[in-house]
């Protein structure tokens, strides 16, 4: 018998499934993210995408060992299994939503999947440190924080080699920690929280308004303005740079206010924003981060993620391999061999 | 032989000592917290109210099985022990402090105590939640954090069963999570942190500002203005008022922040700002926290601590008593039957 492990990645657009045996993984499967019918179709539709993979590569879908889960969340807790109750896949929690496709105030993810495999699930910024402690820039390190700056801000930490779940499986939800005393709201409907001030989205927005005041009537149209925006103009738009300063600040201190809470030896940044700004970025967190409180911010590492394109592939997978093969696969990295990503066909 | 366990609380004004056997307290010590002299002057003064109260009830120091210390931190390691580097013992790492009393940067405690006793040593909010999980308002809670609304506001939390501890054992310094972009400044020196804007000193420090710029020249001294003064005036005085209702509010976005992070079940609020002023502040706090993001917020439950006026007895005592104390002491609450502390001479 053949031993397959599946890792399934749900996020707000997409949803990826792939399948790996010991050597390499076999297939990747993707599929925008079903948010439409009954809330069971998502839960489905990763059911239909497991099945059409093990189809592809010719193993019975009964050979799965176990399936790992990364999904957007938060969680609540029901019965045994918890559901997923994010606003970015249930249209039904957002209060007058423009364009809702669904009504879901849940989804029941795990209980679904888990009638056929045995399930591993996890929010997808937790599967991530999970995968940088095995695999990436936390090897070894037992006080470890995961931060994803992206179109929202995200995290998964480790307090002395303890993977931090809390009541729900949803600690640490890092992006919804004030550090304002006002300030623009967030889509969870807290005002001035991380991920309001920092995000990718919140860095576009500024931007955009920024633009429209001050080109009023200029006749172009700033409706698409972007945060890759700003960062290109960082160095010739002094709009751009106080926005991009201001968010590198707030999430500085978010890293120190989380430092504050948790004690920990390593931050790891990841996530779009970041990567693709880090020449710029990291300089001007770390600057900020030293000021707070010595006593607490001495002795604390700041290093960009490892496995940054790689997360979406093994992240989920990692809250299931088998301890026998971390060993190798340190060594082989098989995840940077992966086969290109093939279409979903609803069977 | 007899079983005696001591516990040590270290203050920034004061330092108790009190002798625990199975039956009951055996002896209470206080004496003013030493700041003079060498570094290991303090460390010393421990050793010395723990003999004194020994010979007090005529034991003799080595049947202590176990020596329980709760200090204001952080702490910093230093090899195998963690030295104290707290801002409120060390004068000298506060860069030109007035009326310094000494130059000191650590206090090398837990080696020194450790020369003698076996030691177990816990910032004071860490040993207060310890003590609310075994006898208090967390028992049975795996995901309780302890938060302390006093002169500064500190805490001690459990999640997923685990005592939270971190690369120093400074998890968590919540006083220290920043809320606000910008702000009055902290005893730590950060800017705009939870401590600065809610503490009894910081309500104090806001009061007395508005007093002197409201009543300007008619003559009277409001340097003495403290915290409860504010309070007293809550009903009659719309400054009083306003002051203390942006501490809450900002006391309640920290919770939630917490909550982001920790995703945790309970809060305990102990501290005197709180315990004193419970009865306005407690609904205060429950609005505005559950107005953050419902996913998170939503099950969590705020209530005031159970051992209040014990802690300073029985928290240090929790790190270190015997497993099968416990259920007995939880019936008996023996720590209630304390005695009066008497005045510790020097030998």
């Amino acid at each position: 018998m053949g031993e397959y492990f599946a890792g399934v990645d749900v996020g707000g657009t997409a949803t990826r499934v792939s399948i790996f045996d010991y050597g390499s993984m076999r297939i990747k499967v993707t599929a925008p993210t079903g948010k439409k019918g009954q809330n069971t179709a998502l839960p489905e539709q990763v059911l239909g995408m497991i099945d059409y993979a093990c189809h592809a590569i010719s193993i019975p879908p009964d050979d799965i060992a176990n399936v790992g889960i990364s999904t957007c969340s938060p969680f609540r807790r029901n019965k045994d299994y918890r559901v997923v109750i994010s606003p970015n896949l249930c249209d039904g929690l957002v209060l007058g939503k423009e364009n809702a496709q669904n009504d879901w105030t849940e989804i029941p993810l795990e209980e679904y999947v888990s009638k056929r495999f045995r399930v591993e699930m996890g929010n997808d910024c937790v599967t991530a440190v999970v995968a940088e402690h095995m695999f990436g820039a936390g090897k070894g390190c037992d006080n470890l924080v995961y931060v994803t700056w992206s179109t929202g801000i995200g995290g998964g930490a480790y307090v002395d080699g303890h993977l931090l779940g809390g009541k729900n499986g949803n600690a640490p939800h890092l992006g919804h920690m004030y550090i304002a005393e006002d300030g623009p709201v967030c889509g969870c409907g807290n005002y001035g929280d991380l991920e309001a001030l920092t995000s990718g989205t919140a860095i576009a927005r500024e931007y955009r308004r920024e633009q429209e005041f001050h080109n009023q009537g200029d006749g172009r149209d700033y409706s698409e303005t972007c945060a890759e925006d700003a960062f290109r103009e960082y160095d010739t738009n002094c709009m751009a740079r106080s926005i991009i300063n201001r968010a590198a600040r707030n999430f500085a201190r978010g890293l120190a206010s989380i430092n504050a809470l948790l004690d920990t030896r390593r931050f790891i940044i990841g996530g779009s924003v970041f990567m693709k700004n880090r020449a710029l970025l990291l300089p001007l967190v770390i600057e900020e981060f030293y000021q707070s409180f010595p006593a607490l911010s001495g002795g604390v590492e700041i290093v960009p993620s490892a496995l940054d394109q790689y997360l979406g592939d093994i992240a989920a997978l990692s809250l299931v391999i088998p301890e026998d093969w971390v060993q190798d696969w340190e060594a082989r990295e098989p995840w940077k061999l992966a086969s290109e990503s093939i279409p979903w066909k609803r069977g």
